[in-house]
């Protein structure tokens, strides 16, 4: 019958030996997990952990014991330099008409003000193209206020577009005269906490000051500026630059058999911002990246290609992790079979996409049949794969991209809600289940992925 | 028909042109309320007001100005004097095993520590009963955490029960020899901000410096000592004392016709804690009391008694406002025929208590006949009536008790989140109408509702 012989070449990819050992580890993932204990663990004993901060280095150690403790092999620290940077204390307030106080939080990397601060009149902007739109008279010695709000998003696409004030938005407002410049949180909740995140200074433009406020602290702002001709803020920032230091990827795996010399790369990255715990952005990801293994070899499961768990270091501010392993492992960039990554949080995957070589889509297919009864769809060949593995991708390594439900992920994302209670146990472990398969199909079969020319632009 | 009798008897205590003015009430003050601009202008205006401080005498102003402005007479300041006490900066740590900044605030009126703060190891409780029973010689030197969870209630109950360990905890914790005592926040919101609100220190114990700690804090406290022998904690606070201050109670009436020396009282309290901005706790309050008043008149009615609104200086930082109220208008106690107070949020009123004589039982059935078609069951004759009441309800005045939904209010009640935003108008509104249509009834009919010795206990 004709209709049945699509689905007949497509199961030749994969032996039925190793579907039937992906669906018994599926089960024994979903109900045998032990991902919440080590996010747990992490959270407890390593706490927040900024980038060269007592907490990273607390976590790079607790990681090396925990390799070892839970049975993985090659378990290794490798160096990274990474930027030191500290928050210090933020003050932003209405200065007039009305005095408020405002809970605010510096953007990660900006300077800091000189001890009296600033005090200017306030641009409001919806963002950047609206910002541009002003002549250089309107924005000069102005505070801008980019205040752009961000709704709830499966697919984390609100974040895309707002999160680009953060990064892009000072020094923007620094080359049309601006001397400091405060966002809207980027972020859903409506709580009066602020988000942080990295930005990045241009070249061509001074490097102003740049907090972000919370919500309902934007709202406030905003309502005055409708009611009011001239709403003047004041800004003082401690914020500051210090010396690079040193911080690590820590490295476990599971050698391989046959096929030892090539990797199946799966990761999440080991810091974390300064406000919260962690717990939801990285801490999930690294009991995902975990656990996964650790339930591949608890099943009894010896894939014959070598699965490397790397935990990167400094994802948060500058992906130095990422980059320094692709640096040292440039010369075996083609060893490197396939890459994923967890970097989302705890929610649900709910799609499942992928950048693989066009070869290779037929057995994608094949793979997410197996995942599809975790309640996943089948989605694109244009996976992003996660911003540690864009080093390596760039080089040549496809990716697999488990795409987590975003929904709630922007709900405590970058501030000092990330904290363990935000965990859903039954969305981790849904994760660790297909992580699990994934990992494992990709170490236990035959064929390969195919290589990829970088993509054109992200 | 007999079953009629009751009905009939009773609908002969209210005139029916003044139920109809009080169904046409309703029904205006349900979709013409301005209630929500009110809170918004006192909140932009004069943001947070916790007494003696440069927002409470912005309120004050505020009030006397918008009073006027909307048509009240007899508008003026009595002067009160407060309490002056200052957060300062709280900084709460574990310090070993692992070390973890908490997010803390002061608890209302708390001593500092000294400059070098106190660092000493946690002994955790549920309650003061669980630390009663405990020998003196495990208390002592230590630093007493209550532990109890606030689960969210309709009638807030819960919080009658977490509130005991954070007014009455710090000492009874300093009488066993503690250093220092800190509560899992008294509220039910997941987020990681901390609840004030004030201590009560007895005179029989040293007067220990004591703070509240977040919910996921407190988890994370709680786990700690879970899983390790010894956890010791650090706090430091700059919290202190300072010279009392000039307030006022700001009041404002709308004149009865022939029974003007008869008062109809209608409060709320215009101070706030000042770590968020007062919008719930009790600019909601102010917006239902003005709003409700101002409704009747928009409506063109003059009852014969007089209703008084009455905006209380201080509240929550030992009810000075209500205090000096029933001292200066002691020897009018009688004349005050009814009080009624909002001050439990914006949530929509579902229950209607009061304290009355028994007399007054069958009017107040009636009452509840016209309330009754907003979605408000009757309730008992024990009403609570309000904290500003209390000094006068004991010195006789019956109040009427409309009870709202309490089951969000405890979210942000006293913490930083206590902004605009959290206001639903739907029951801002509802709640003007039922307080427009109580007070209407009380101040246009001939009957009153008795006099009572004060209740037992409470």
């Amino acid at each position: 019958m004709l209709w049945l012989a699509p689905g007949l070449a497509l199961a030749a990819n994969i032996p039925s030996t190793i579907r039937d050992d992906a669906k018994q580890l599926r089960q024994r993932a979903l109900t045998e997990s032990n991902a919440y204990a080590i996010v747990e663990s992490l959270v407890l004993e390593a706490g927040p952990r900024l980038a060269g901060s007592k907490g990273d280095e607390a976590a790079v150690a607790w990681a090396l014991l925990k390799l070892e403790e839970l049975g993985f092999e090659n378990v290794r620290a490798e160096d990274v330099e990474v930027p030191h940077w500290e928050r210090g204390e933020t003050r932003v307030e209405i200065t007039a008409p009305f005095p408020h106080r405002l809970v605010a939080t510096a953007l990660g990397g900006s300077f800091g003000t000189d001890a009296d601060g600033i005090e200017a009149p306030v641009l409001m902007v919806t963002n950047i193209a609206e910002l541009e739109e002003l002549p250089r008279s309107r924005v000069e010695g102005t505070i801008v206020f980019f205040n752009d709000r961000m709704e709830p998003t499966r697919d984390a696409s609100s974040y895309s577009r707002v999160v680009r004030n953060r990064a892009y938005g000072p020094s923007a407002a620094a080359r049309l005269g601006a001397v400091a410049a405060i966002t809207r949180s980027a972020g859903t909740s409506s709580d009066r906490i602020a988000h942080t995140g990295s930005l990045r200074y241009a070249d061509d433009a001074p490097r102003i000051p740049a907090a972000a406020i919370s919500n309902p602290d934007a709202n406030l702002l905003e309502r005055q500026m409708q009611l009011q001709d001239v709403v003047t803020l004041s800004l003082s920032m401690t914020s500051r630059h210090l010396e690079p230091r040193r911080s690590a990827n820590v490295i476990g795996e599971l050698r391989g058999t046959d096929a030892a010399d090539e990797i199946v790369l799966i990761g999440a990255h080991l810091d974390s911002w300064d406000l919260g715990q962690g717990a939801v952005d990285d801490g999930s990801g690294v009991a995902i990246a975990i656990e996964a293994v650790r339930q591949i070899r608890e099943a009894g499961l010896r894939p014959r290609r070598t699965i490397r768990v790397v935990l990167y270091a400094n994802e948060e501010f500058g992906v130095s992790g990422g980059k320094a392993y692709a640096e040292k492992y440039s010369d075996q960039v083609a060893q490197h079979v396939i890459g994923l990554e967890a970097d989302l949080g705890p929610g649900k995957v709910w799609r499942f996409d992928v950048r693989v070589a066009a070869k290779a889509l037929p057995l994608v297919e094949e793979m997410h049949k197996l995942i599809e009864p975790l309640g996943i769809a089948r989605g694109n060949n244009e996976a992003y794969g996660g911003a540690d593995l864009v080093a390596m991708r760039d080089l040549g390594m496809p990716v697999l991209g488990p795409r987590q439900d975003a929904s709630l992920y922007f709900e405590v994302h970058h501030t000092v809600n990330d904290t363990l209670d935000k965990i859903s146990r039954e969305g981790l472990d849904q994760n660790v289940a297909t992580y699990a398969v994934l990992t494992y199909l990709a170490a236990a079969i035959e064929q390969d992925f195919g290589r990829l020319p970088p993509p054109d632009s992200e």
